[in-house]
């Protein structure tokens, strides 16, 4: 599906601005502002084919992502005041952009020969962790260890995926399913501010 | 020795619990509760395989870590209240554990064939890096790199195993012996609260 | 060019030292130091190879790199009070040092078939994510992300020598040529404080 392949482009892009504009909150100059909008649009599939041994990795085999997330920082510098007004825009970019992520990581551990729970991961550190090494980078912690059903979001829609595998359902139709399940899911989350559970008490508190 | 798989599961238990208290007091969802119990527990094995390349990495290639890192994470939340006052089993569970993780990594150095410097210095990120990945995450300065006499304990034991190699002295026993060596340096360190020397004065401060 | 040899000692030198300053400032003990040293002079080289999948990776594949640092620790215990009057003769080491390690670097990637704008990257990491790793290791925001021109200075020292390379100037010369742009841009740079442009508005913000 070479559609797929156009939406995985189109989240990178929606990735690196989300990158590229959380170091330009922090006042990074611009080469900060690239490698924060690179960790953030490959950092997660880059880990996921170290995890797992894919070499080339992720934008060493495929430079469209390098040029992809250098046009992004373009277009933050040169709209950047534009942009939050098109947030919406780029929120649906970025939710899809997770779903082909998780899903694209999860056929890339199966065709790896990795166990189910293994690959699932797979998918989930391909969509995740790019946010997460930004954080990292740009010392706050990680967002989505606190806030977002994001993760969640990305397991559901793995562990579905899996689970239409076992039918007749054809492939294509199933990756799609399975992609409306993380845009759904994610989508209710943050409109009605989902989270998940905490471990409430601090256990070891000197009080 | 199927004792050391056991002991290894154990301390990976202990390590995740160690993650999932860290990440509760830091007020993670579930979500991040399980990935700072995941990295902690398995973190300092995964970066000793990507450094010698190792694969499949230890998690992947066994799935028994994944099963107790869940299992602890589910404990925590069960029995997070009953967990301080047994903060010396889990303490003794955290020794053990860490002895066995430097050996073991240790051995799979020499495995690699990889020089005596090198094999020691895979043991000790095997004991130690999972908690300094932890605390990255948690946006903590390293505990270790500050506070406990940790990796002199897991570097001491390391030295004396290859030493006993050395002897005619049986794998098995020298293992032992070895593990006791980091076990009683790291208690002692932390009942009298020994510490390294510092660099102490700041060469380059202003006044 | 055996010359380019004692540099990189001499240039991971400086960068250990480096690090163990930056520990030493942080109150780390003496395994922290260590750490920083280590991962400041070698943890560029470390993920690019890593990255690119060269095994051994370059401190397990020359051991001299582990003694290095091992005495620039020493040396820094040593003489810790001696080393602010020689700050720019360190700052010259540090300098030539970089850019030995990014054309070191980007010649590595270009002996493994990666394209031209990806191993001009790996000459980039090679020198600057030593830095980073330290200052996410002792929780600063990365300095290279917001002050120097220092990873500009490398990314145009790649440019040229890749420039270079199509013509018939002899290599050892363009190795040449190209580390003295690198080391004058930097030199130019930090005396008259230049730094790369920023994106100017919070964009995101309430205001």
């Amino acid at each position: 599906m070479d559609i797929v392949y156009v939406i995985d482009i189109l989240g990178t892009f929606a990735f690196a601005i989300s990158g590229a504009l959380v170091a330009s909150k922090k006042e990074f100059d611009l080469f900060g502002v690239i490698i924060l909008a690179f960790v953030t649009a490959v950092g997660g599939g880059m880990l996921r084919d170290i995890l797992i041994d894919a070499h080339p990795i992720n934008w060493i085999g495929d430079l469209n992502y390098i040029y992809t997330i250098l046009s992004a920082v373009v277009f933050t510098f040169l709209f950047k005041s534009k942009i939050a007004p098109l947030r919406k825009t780029f929120f649906l970019f970025d939710t899809i952009g997770i779903s082909v992520f998780t899903l694209l990581g999860l056929q890339k551990g199966l065709s790896f020969n990795l166990p189910a729970i293994v690959a699932i991961i797979m998918g989930m550190v391909s969509a995740v962790f790019g946010g997460v090494i930004r954080d990292v980078l740009s010392r706050e912690v990680p967002l989505i260890f606190k806030k977002e059903i994001y993760a969640s979001a990305c397991l559901s829609g793995g562990l579905i995926y899996l689970l239409l595998r076992q039918t007749p359902i054809n492939d294509n139709l199933n990756f799609i399913i399975s992609a409306i399940v993380i845009i759904v899911i994610r989508t209710v989350s943050v409109v009605y501010k989902l989270e998940l559970p905490k471990i409430k008490d601090n256990v070891f508190s000197n009080k």
